[in-house]
């Protein structure tokens, strides 16, 4: 891998954090946090485990769902934070 | 498979859902539960079969109406819960 | 045609729906119903024959309008019911 | 043609309605009406010759603008209507 | 050129009105009037010289803002007049 | 250059805008004027020095806030005056 | 690398920014400040280290949040600025 595109880029901290603890801030003021199991590429469709579903984040409104398994179209992702 | 792209991968846990129900969860509080009937790749178009349509989603306006099949559009999706 | 892509994908049950009765369900609670006369790939755009095109669906506000022949682009489908 | 893509499909339409009035409907309740003049794939651009334009479709602010040309980007065009 | 593609298509109208003044209607209720100097393909960026921006078209509030030259994203138009 | 794409062509004029102070404009009333430093195709992202963020162009709420860098996403800009 | 292309191009920018603090600004008055790790080509997500995310940018309700890690889709970008 040459110095133009680094070792930190995009992909490589997402496969980094597979089978960790992520939480995926999407469009709306909704946010998931679940374990990492796959992505693809070049879209950034996640799949995690164990997650929760948090709506009106950081309002008095947010409230929390668990899914046992999702798969996250990246469309709505704003960031991925690991 | 490599390492890169893992088993659990948004396509594979799709392709493990086939025959079973499944949570859709459109833009603007829409969702849909159905059995996964089929889907299409790269657009993740799905077929559900014995389809719920839910309006409104966790308010006091929920409403639900039934729909024996249903092609939906992935651009519209936000995620999938197996 | 392999087990990945199934034989109820998408694009099969909307050629199985071809002179058919659909609904249409279009962003903006909008909706048409009609005969399926046509399609196109990948674009989901449709060819509707005798249709009714169905605004503010499931309001007080709903109102219906004929038209014998239209075509609808598929940026703006979210699902279509056979 | 096979049967898979059958000669009703959305561009035969179009090209079946040059030199005929068809309606455009666009996004936000504004409406054409005018000749189809032409048209290109697969954007689906539109020409209308003697076109009026309508706003605020259907509702008491509806207004008619007369213009004897007009290219549409078919990204905001929701259906045509031949 | 076919008949299938006519010689009103699209980009024909476009060259035809280089030099000449048209209406490049955007999303948002606003619109150019400027003399067409230049555009691409397939994006449909446009070049207008002498132009004037108008903005809340047809309203109270409609206000005018004169630019020598500017270069407008196709994204943005929902229709050319010339 | 052939006639069908004139020399005053978008990236024409954006060629001819380097080291020039430009105003650009993006969606929601957002607004840059800058030393125009670079630019990408096809995107059309730009590079601007010595820039000026105004909000709320042209409202009582107009406000200016300067950056000596900034890249600006093609995506967001609605039109580029030299 | 020719004169048509130039040095400051937005990717030579945001190359040139690696280790450097920048400010990522979101759509919907949302902003990141971090130092950039890396970026891919051409979706632009970044990855940014020791992030703060500001909510409300320049309101009386500006929040500020640490992230030691975060990748930022592209999509969602207006501008950064090194």
């Amino acid at each position: 891998m040459g110095d133009d595109e680094r070792g930190n880029q995009p992909l490589d901290v997402l496969h980094g954090s597979l089978d960790e603890r992520v939480i995926v801030n999407l469009r709306g003021r909704r946010e998931y946090r679940g374990t990492l199991h796959g992505y693809d590429h070049p879209h950034l469709n996640l799949v995690l485990k164990n997650a929760e579903e948090v709506h009106n984040v950081g309002t008095d409104d947010e409230t929390v769902e668990k899914q046992p398994f999702v798969v996250i179209r990246g469309d709505n992702i704003v960031y991925i934070s690991p």
